[in-house]
């Protein structure tokens, strides 16, 4: 994870006891997501044997965790529609003006959000920008990448793959809908909270079998099993590297299921004071507040 | 401009003579583009002056332009469908999957290149990574955002912008139409040549008057005044701010006129060896041969 501690940004590993700084465990290690991301798998390792020592030790005081990767090197990319009812839902919301009247999609649709929109957990979502009051959550487990590829055949994909983050994939809908192309609707600031950690991958061996559940304020709106996803993770890999690198550090959002504000007749905009958590276990939960 | 001189990355002004390196001509000056731009005003004026007074000496030996900005800190932001007839061609090419029958947009349409797919002048175009065999040029007029700024009323949109340069928004035309949206079919490795210059605003104080032609092996395919942007320059740069922050080094290419290769019929796809020309004067001349 990202934190904050006595003014500086951080890179800690969350253990049973609290949050243990990289650099105390592996002395020299980069102290930003990015250089770990870069530094791959012999610095975890690294990390993991010291830890396996016992050289843990928790960091003491007042600790708030930022976004995982708090300014992505390029816009975050996220496929539209991937599960199955929530296409459904959208087109029947008369909101998708880019689908050709095509409820599911033949091949993964990729759109992105700016870095600057990206927040960390329990930052506030700015409701206010949507001068449309037509404000909506999406859930999404986000793939984090951590080898450089094109035309990365499925049967890879998942070497690729740093590890797995949650993003709330925020959107102002009336904004969506009267640009046809859908980002700028998903741009605005503070519409990305990400977070609360990464997981990285040796520690999720099947990503399908996770849980995608998003409440507001409580109550359960959306509730999907990763496995129900139109296009799998390999199939987005492959599709995003056919002509296009990608590198380490790049995100990627793999999809909103149903549930989301507008699948709901009268639609269920958020509003000012609204609490939105995202959680999938093993990541956690990520939650957000909207001004 | 951005060049390569004895293995160095380095900024320079273009002068009648020659390039003259910023740092000789203002000590201690950054030496990338986007340091120059955060630098802003205070910075150029110094060069302003300290090239009046004829410190000029330009730089000896091989010099080669990079793009302006070769890694952008975003993706490249793109207007779509922004002049009359070409929105026309679009439509009528088969290729809008986005349009909901709609010809002429309502407000300006927003999608992003990748800043992996930023090459500069006389790069070469990799045309084999469109597997379809439907590459395609569309050269435009881009702006360069200098001052941070969120909902910027029209009026004030140009105190914002730092400089104008030119793009190449190649594109691989059936993937932009299978995926609907249109950010892979546009940043495929290479698809976006950027350059050859950066001119700086207080040169240009009437962007209008810009006439930008687009040549194929020397014939001329596009050929259009900035003048008949369907949404003009502070329409654009209010509706990208209305949510979303610019940040100093953002892109905005503000579109393509008529006279692409899916306009023609039947369509005339790039190929290997061809020579691609996009030129805006006073910016200069955007060469790239597809590889």
């Amino acid at each position: 994870m990202t934190f904050r501690h006595d003014g500086h940004a951080r890179i800690g590993i969350e253990t049973k006891t609290g949050i243990v700084p990289l650099d105390e465990l592996v002395p020299g290690a980069p102290d930003t997501m990015l250089g770990v991301i870069d530094a791959g798998e012999a610095l975890l390792s690294k990390a993991r044997q010291a830890l396996s020592e016992g050289k843990a030790r928790p960091v003491a005081g007042e600790v708030r965790l930022m976004a995982p990767v708090p300014v992505p090197r390029a816009n975050v990319m996220c496929v539209g529609k991937n599960y199955y009812e929530h296409a459904a839902e959208f087109e029947g919301s008369g909101f998708d003006s880019s689908s050709g009247g095509q409820n599911i999609p033949e091949v993964p649709i990729f759109f992105t959000k700016v870095p600057g929109s990206v927040i960390g957990p329990d930052d506030e979502i700015d409701g206010s920008l949507d001068t449309d009051g037509t404000l909506d959550y999406e859930g999404e487990l986000t793939l984090v990448i951590g080898k450089e590829g094109r035309r990365i055949p499925p049967e890879k994909a998942y070497e690729h793959i740093f590890g797995y983050t949650i993003i709330n994939d925020v959107t102002a809908r009336a904004t969506q809908q009267r640009h046809k192309q859908w980002f700028l609707g998903k741009s605005f600031d503070t519409f990305c909270p990400m977070g609360p950690a990464i997981v990285t991958a040796d520690e999720i061996p099947d990503p399908t079998v996770m849980q995608l559940q998003t409440r507001v304020n409580g109550e359960l709106r959306q509730n999907v099993s990763v496995k129900d996803l139109i296009f799998d993770i390999p199939t987005m890999i492959a599709a995003a590297s056919h002509g296009m690198t990608l590198r380490p550090g790049d995100l990627i959002a793999t999809g909103t299921p149903a549930g989301v504000g507008i699948g709901f007749k009268p639609p269920k905009y958020l509003k000012a004071g609204d609490v939105v958590d995202v959680t999938i276990e093993p990541i956690g939960t990520l939650t957000n507040r909207v001004a």
